[in-house]
């Protein structure tokens, strides 16, 4: 094994052999007609993201979310030829369950942010997409009004996997949305899982979207995010709800306040808000402007943006380092049987952990 | 480097070496005794600690904590041997900043705790100490009260090291303490960094100690911590302080409701006491007690210490291989260049570990 390139890369590998038969398939078509479209030079591509072609900026997305190894190496070089025009956007995470109004609160925000003059792409994280069959962008009709903007982009989440290369996937979404001349990107995300923990990880600003007087099942938001959140924005304040909402809102607002401050010495802002009726939107987009205005006074929003890609180098290594671990045969032989003797109390997890590395370190 | 049985051995023995000098050295006389004394059998480790001879249950102690290879591989043999006889314990994590009463409200718990014919073990998990120089367990002359008593065994946090080594050290003391009788086991820590996720993987009871009216940067407390709260006990509640730690607990008893319940299911209470007027210090151990019937009755109590166990043996596998990545002479030798280029924007975060890996694995 010493001679193996590193199972990061071999495992894209075992999908090539798989597509050649799909040509015949139903999908056969469509595949062979996206295919030509696609036969664009390295150049052409950057040329084309560049200049703010829509239609070649989807062609290169679509190559980063391809499992074909090949298509991940053509990506890759756009990326990096891309590379010194990203940057310059404002990255804003946007979570909350589902039913909390994501997708209209969206539209409104997206609505404004657009005839503010901006450029808006909007993304989402959702791995849990193809195993739930819920995926959060799945409902094509929704954001009707946005999708119709010629400064909106939407881009469904990509196809499930580990959430670890939805997230490079993502990351990678943002740099070509960049080059592309987007300079306001959202990521949307549902509020349930460790999606958020990775949104947060490469975004500028964090918004948490909640319902008011919702019990905690059904808010559903998994412990930690809510100290993670940069402001709380409290959905369907309108009608007979708003005096819920300000209740929460005040609630919120003394919560955040007993939690300690992030690096970026901002105090998390509690807000109401309709989508349905463009009420408290304005506000939201001025929290964030504020934010941006305070964190860039600080040099947080710098430092913040060197440690994510620091974070990422080496979140990237990391996952690597455990696939190849636990994808090798020795341990997928003994895995199970040195686990259950770790939970039968029979070793200790030390020692059960020191028997399968010093496997692996034999074998490699 | 094929041959090589892991870093996470060869990192130990490098130490080796160095100590046959020491013998020479000032600390020799105190080193020779302590050796001298230490030459007992694997067995006879064993029966000490089960006969709960607290003087063999601190010599194998000594053993975990030393970062001798030879001592390492005993201390490592005396723990699967006692494995059959651990986990009967109560497992309790208690955090706060310096400054918050920790030494007296520990003292005074204990004295309780004791006091109801349990058998107490108090440890500490504190990897800043020696960077800082405060060590939380430095000062030898608190505690005096609860030291003295023969039901309790106070034993200073371990010299500082890595925080992944230093929990493994800690989880074995916790081991051996099980097996000396110890039914009772406080894990303390100060309330500044990762140590505290560390000590929630732990334990089976998660204490805050908080203070009333301090500012957020007085509290000190990392983001997330609040949240991993079993219940929060705000100290010091007495005299004049009274009314401010009334409101306190209030403020974060109304905090915990908004938090989604933790997989225990669990509502995390808020609780006022005073170590130095011995007032509600009965309260909080009656809220611990609750807390373990309640989550033996609904079964999470059992789970989680198998969630755990598992925990640690994938925490120490990842360690491991991390520490083999980044130890590697390949890697050290062009880490730097590459995290230099990835943060100028030359090359992206995937591509730099991209270019790490491969040459990792081709060196290994």
């Amino acid at each position: 094994m010493g001679t193996e390139p590193g199972k990061f890369k071999s495992a894209l590998k075992v999908n090539e052999g798989i597509t050649q038969p799909a040509i015949v398939s139903g999908e056969s078509l469509a595949n062979f007609k996206s295919k030509r479209k696609k036969k664009l030079s390295i150049d052409e591509y950057v040329e084309g993201i560049l200049s703010q072609n829509r239609t070649i900026l989807s062609q290169a997305i679509t190559l980063i979310e391809s499992s074909l190894h090949k298509h991940q190496e053509t990506a890759q070089q756009i990326i990096e030829k891309c590379l010194p025009y990203t940057g310059k956007s404002v990255r804003i995470g946007i979570t909350g369950v589902p039913g909390v109004g994501k997708s209209s609160f969206i539209e409104t925000l997206g609505m404004n942010v657009v005839s503010n003059g901006h450029k808006l792409a909007v993304l989402a994280i959702d791995p849990s997409s193809e195993r739930s069959g819920g995926s959060i962008m799945g409902d094509k009709t929704r954001m009707e009004q946005l999708s119709a903007q010629p400064n909106a982009f939407i881009r469904p989440s990509p196809s499930a996997g580990s959430l670890g290369g939805v997230a490079r996937k993502t990351r990678e979404v943002i740099y070509l949305c960049e080059a592309a001349g987007f300079d306001v990107i959202f990521i949307e995300t549902v509020g349930v899982g460790q999606s958020e923990v990775v949104v947060h990880s490469m975004v500028d600003f964090f918004l948490l979207l909640m319902l008011a007087g919702a019990g905690d099942e059904l808010q559903g938001i998994k412990r930690g995010i809510m100290e993670m959140a940069d402001a709380i924005a409290i959905t369907k304040a309108d009608g007979a709800n708003i005096e819920k909402a300000n209740l929460a809102k005040t609630e919120f607002q003394n919560a955040l306040h007993l939690f300690p401050k992030g690096g970026s010495g901002w105090l998390p802002k509690a807000l109401t808000c309709s989508a349905h009726q463009n009420q408290g939107i304005v506000a939201v987009w001025e929290t964030i402007e504020d934010y941006l205005k305070f964190t860039k006074w600080n040099n947080h929003f710098f430092s913040n943006r060197i440690n994510q890609s620091k974070f990422w180098m080496h979140q990237t290594i990391k996952e690597s380092l455990l696939d190849h671990f636990y994808k090798s045969h020795s341990i997928q032989y003994k895995l199970d049987h040195v686990e259950n003797e770790v939970l039968a109390g029979k070793v200790s997890s030390f020692e059960g952990a020191r028997m399968l590395l010093n496997d692996y370190f034999k074998k490699i």
